[in-house]
């Protein structure tokens, strides 16, 4: 069975206010870096699943909206690469 | 003077444990995902910043490097899109 190596970007949506990018932009600026500007902070999560393309990006996409991320607030992203055997 | 938009990425080595990773693999098997492994849990950090290009990526290696990640933990993967103006 092919097995494929997922990433999943979780951001918060542009239209609601990321307090910790806004602290990590402070502190970029009282560092010197006055020249960076609107930071955001999100996650990505790596995941490896075992199946048929379709099937596994189908609980790709159920996995990644459903539990790894929050749908209200936030915007998803996949990447999904078949791992070659060596 | 040109504009860019930057992504660093952060993960944990993969010599190192990582409990957050292991906490949602845990909780997909519990949700009948089975066949999901090797879960890992890092940030991405999108960032904009302006100046000439060379600057620009002098700047955010430097700040990736030193502020968004733990060199002695962490790895850090950058990209950097120039922002096209309208």
């Amino acid at each position: 069975m092919p097995e494929f190596r997922a990433v999943v970007h979780v951001m918060l949506r542009r239209s609601i206010l990321d307090p910790q990018g806004r602290a990590v932009e402070g502190t970029l600026h009282r560092l010197g870096h006055v020249g960076v500007g609107d930071v955001r902070v999100g996650k990505r999560i790596e995941l490896t699943l075992t199946g048929e393309r379709d099937a596994v990006l189908a609980e790709l996409k159920q996995v990644a909206e459903r539990v790894l991320s929050n749908p209200v607030m936030e915007d998803v992203e996949l990447e999904l690469h078949e791992i070659q055997e060596a």
